[in-house]
């Protein structure tokens, strides 16, 4: 591929340097494009050996000269972090010089971003993601009288995302910048239905199947291909080393279920699960530098019989093991009774909650019904609650929604939860295509993310069936891709369809190689492409194998223009 | 799989009989389930000797008494009906007896379905699509009281789709029944937007790749999959001849678009087309037994300037040939001078129009332009012409549309052209993901089918780059299958949401057989499966690899739920 990773300077931070993609084009009026770049900067071969070094900690620094953050000697790690796993199990370490890591110092003086918007301040972090999102813009400006068509878009120009309205919205909870102080090495980014829609990836190995050297090779493939977030689902044994190696890898945030590493520390047993254990967990998380937590904190016991003449009951794994642990003990959920605690807890590192949704539909028989709903009311007042200790928040959501019922979760969730990031799993909009939910889930998130959805959360061909591997992760991460850029599209930041404007222009112009550059996926495009016309010839043709040189309508589309301009009709 | 073909009796028509596809299901309250069965009677092993036989002709008899048909010696085949193929090139023909075909005899009574329809008949075609949109309802009547979860639909099994009802849409020109009655071995469907929503998928040769076999291939894949019609758009040589062994084998009608033919009959001159070739080719084509035509009768010469400033320009082949025909010659567009000739001659053999949207927009930026609604707006004054020659006619539609641009071109289309049917390709909701347009159309194509469209063309992963392969069919009749699924599921035809509710109990009850069995595409669900659990005892396990044993949220769940029986919470 033609393209390499270049970087905008700060100019609030002067040392700030934001990452984007720049496209080399064949184009006659246009020699380049630019893209916005999850990748981190991993190319086409991966170099094992610098995974064990890591990336570098970019953003270390910028904590460095912070008085209200303090390094401390952090949590040694235990046998149970690893579920217990016997040498002969236990996999490979990732390598530490030390165990210092960095917390927030003051219990007045928060140091969370949402802490610092308040306060009015603009922090490298916000004008990073301002930068990035407006990736097009930049070159928009450069480029804007090179071709007549960009001229619609011109009137974008005088509306930049300024690093002011970042602030605002992070202030406002209508967005978040999740980046934990122990994950120096992750690149900015916002959520947040005033942005671009952005994508999450799940990746962990499950007690069945995998290694940390797959997942490892999962999230730098969702990486390349587009992830904004990914997710460590692992559970199993080995949970704590398996998320070592990606965090130290991971160029962007990281979300875990802290419940699933509790419940291996007690052996499986849902009764023997406490706050104890569960408290312990965060901690060792947000030390390890886990940038968002899924907390099932909505599962109110008395929740807990509106799902009981449902089809497929609780299907959220967290859900049910604290809906299981409330009948178990006949006691309210101790995630909610104990929220403040971990209120406190999460904002000394600046861990984001994604406040879990683990009484979701789990088929489009259960959508949209009471339990759901009750849930999504109890989460906006935890919401609110954390918002009281200065914690970014998003909200998140099904699962299993039919067509004509996506309108009513979004029109719920903003009122109920005050606009707080809406973060869901597709939604699936029909349980009858097991192999093709990454598409059944697509057109739900892409039709949610129109109305205001910030962040996707994908679903591979394998959901329901089994783990997916890395080619599944590719698949799906270019599905949801796509599905964000459709409704990028059709929602204001129609910008982002100069790039569909530019591969149009492109494959017009017979320009196979521009045409496969600036696709989502340029290897699958030249692949397919090169399975009927393998010659290099054939990428200078003036068709392809679907109609042939005779009944190539684009082909015949330049006669007719040519014409038109001879005929003056 | 564990299913079988059987068929439901006419009432009004004793000797019809209406296929649908039994199967069997291991669930301990519901033996068995109906679905709408396309396959013609196609199953897993293809018996390549009986495709030179061709399907048993079983509409035969249904004309044989009518007075108003008659046979007649026709057209003898022409060299240039295939494209002047030599010897050595020409693709062995398929073997019929003679070359007697039928046809309307009489000018003031027309044979067509519409014709009938508006004379308060009620054809043979009319009945057996009434029961074979009614099959879900047919098993529910049967089975409503073995499982709770069927009572929420019981109000449905008030309102079957009769006859009447179909020969009112029929005749109001808001559904269609393509049935050319030179094509008797087909299985009569209906498409309309009040009836289940339809998909067709192309097929057909191009002069750079593909064979008869491989496309006769295509053609069952197609079929079994879920197809409701095909497009046979070959070009090059050998159009006759494929086309002979497509129709004498598909139990679906079959489309085409004449002005390929044609243009091969002139050696792919576009300025030598004339009225002459062209409607030697629709007489060919209605005898061969084609059930429907895309006729670009709407690309008027005055409408051409409006395409020049597009990105990119003319992307329909038959848009863009007429329109260089009009420009060559300055002349109007022949198909719309000759258009009361051309329905004279399909309403002599009961072919359909399919109005053909020559200036949909090929991509983002050309979506809703001046092009494109011009020529709709005189696609609905053909529609009425055609219907005062009781022609039956869908509309063609977009292409590529943004998803908030979807809406607008429902709402023209239903008030411009009456309700006739609208049959969109897509819409591509993005072009920034070749190699993956059977998603960025699926999403488009779920979204207008839930306002509406009656029938979505599918487009494969293979779209702008290459002619697709019997997989990329396969792939590409199930995402639209799940996408025609997800609008009826959103739509009045909830109904349909029965199969995903068996699916789902199915899931909870780890039946995996029966959720495979339950799916579109079961193979592809058990292969997935499969992957990491290959062993037959996996398919009683209660987990799969995605989350192993101990995290599986459903298993939780059951115990959830014996927990709430016993505890009265």
């Amino acid at each position: 591929m033609d393209f390499s990773r270049q970087y905008f300077r700060g100019q609030i931070h002067k040392d700030i340097k934001v990452p984007y993609k720049l496209l080399n084009l064949k184009d006659p009026l246009i020699s380049h494009f630019y893209t916005y770049d999850t990748s981190g900067g991993y190319n086409q071969k991966l170099d094992l050996k610098s995974l064990e070094v890591g990336l570098k900690k970019k953003r270390h620094q910028w904590y460095l000269e912070n008085k209200l953050i303090s390094s401390y000697g952090a949590r040694e790690s235990k046998p149970e972090d690893n579920g217990f796993a016997t040498i002969s199990e236990l996999a490979q370490q990732f390598y530490v010089s030390d165990n210092m890591r960095y917390k927030g110092n003051s219990k007045s003086k928060k140091i969370t971003q949402m802490a610092l918007a308040k306060q009015g301040l603009i922090t490298p972090e916000m004008e990073y993601v301002s930068i990035r999102e407006n990736t097009t813009r930049h070159w928009l400006k450069e480029n804007i009288d090179k071709w007549s068509h960009l001229e619609k878009y011109r009137s974008l120009l005088s509306n930049w995302v300024t690093p002011e309205f970042v602030r605002n919205e992070v202030a406002m909870g209508r967005a978040i910048i999740p980046v934990n102080i122990n994950h120096p090495e992750s690149e900015p980014m916002i959520i947040g239905k005033n942005f671009l829609v952005k994508i999450n990836a799940n990746i962990g190995n499950s007690a069945v199947t995998s290694d940390i050297k797959s997942e490892v090779e999962k999230m730098v493939w969702a990486c390349r291909f587009g992830a904004d977030t990914l997710m460590d689902l692992s559970t199993g044994k080995n949970i704590h080393n398996t998320r070592e190696w990606i965090i130290r890898n991971s160029p962007v945030p990281i979300g875990t279920v802290p419940l699933y590493q509790a419940l291996e520390k007690v052996r499986g047993r849902v009764k023997d699960l406490s706050w104890e254990v569960y408290k312990d967990t965060l901690i060792e998380q947000c030390e390890q530098g886990v940038d968002y937590f899924t907390i099932h904190a909505g599962v109110l016991k008395e929740y807990i019989p509106l799902t009981q003449n449902r089809i497929t009951g609780i299907v959220s794994r967290g859900g049910s093991i604290m809906a299981k642990w409330c009948l178990d003990h006949n006691k309210q959920n101790f995630l909610y009774e104990k929220f403040e605690e971990i209120c406190e807890i999460l904002s000394q590192y600046d861990v984001s909650f994604s406040l879990g949704d683990g009484l979701r539909p789990g088929c489009i028989a259960d959508a949209n019904d009471k339990a759901q709903f009750a849930e999504l009311k109890t989460l906006g007042e935890l919401t609110k609650t954390a918002w009281s200790y200065d914690c970014q928040v998003m909200i998140e959501g099904p699962g299993h929604v039919p067509l004509n019922k996506i309108n009513e979760n979004m029109e719920k969730q903003e009122l109920g939860c005050f606009e707080a990031p809406f973060y869901t799993l597709g939604p699936l909009t029909t349980d009858v295509a097991p192999g093709y939910d990454h598409i059944t889930s697509a057109i739900g998130a892409a039709q949610i993310a129109s109305i205001g959805t910030s962040l996707l959360c994908y679903v591979t061909q394998k959901e329901h069936l089994g783990l997916p591997n890395k080619d599944d992760v590719r698949e799906a991460v270019v599905t949801y891709k796509l599905a964000a850029h459709a409704a990028n599209v059709s929602k204001g930041n129609n910008i982002e369809q100069i790039r569909d404007d530019l591969l149009s222009k492109a494959r017009f112009e017979f320009r196979w190689e521009d045409q496969f550059n600036l696709s989502l996926d340029p290897e699958k495009a030249r692949e397919l492409h090169d399975e009927t016309l393998p010659h290099e010839a054939h990428k200078k043709s003036k068709f392809c194998s679907m109609c042939g040189p005779k009944f190539c309508s684009m082909k015949i589309s330049h006669d007719i223009q040519d014409s038109l301009i001879e005929v003056h009709l």
